[in-house]
């Protein structure tokens, strides 16, 4: 997996788990709805800046979000 | 200390120790010595996928390069 795969999937599952929207989720890092969308997708080359602006609203250690994730079948499609 | 701050005294740090020059890191990275040179001034707002380069090309985990750092006197200037 790629760093970009594993943030991807951290940010999702993370996200899920203390029941926070996209929408909500975007609010709290003054990003774009469309953009956490997208970043989720794996679709976003995202920049350490916005990296860590999403992990801050999400409350957790921008190295949390970059865990490798070793279940491949439970991946971003 | 910002993640961007962290990033960029992690790789000038264990670039030095491992005693690799700016222009052999980003020979080994597949980018230009200059934009290697930015980002350990902290100029640059680095995507995941360009860190991902820079902690390949070090032999170090991602992770490593986001640890965040306690000695404010020992900072990029």
């Amino acid at each position: 997996m790629t760093a970009r795969q594993n943030f991807a999937y951290n940010l999702r599952s993370l996200r899920s788990t203390k029941g926070i929207s996209q929408e909500r989720l975007a609010d709290l890092a003054e990003l774009h709805r469309t953009y956490v969308s997208s970043v989720e997708r794996c679709e976003r080359n995202i920049s350490i800046d916005n990296m860590e602006k999403l992990a801050a609203a999400l409350g957790v250690d921008i190295r949390d979000l970059l865990q490798p994730n070793d279940n491949p079948s439970d991946r971003i499609r």
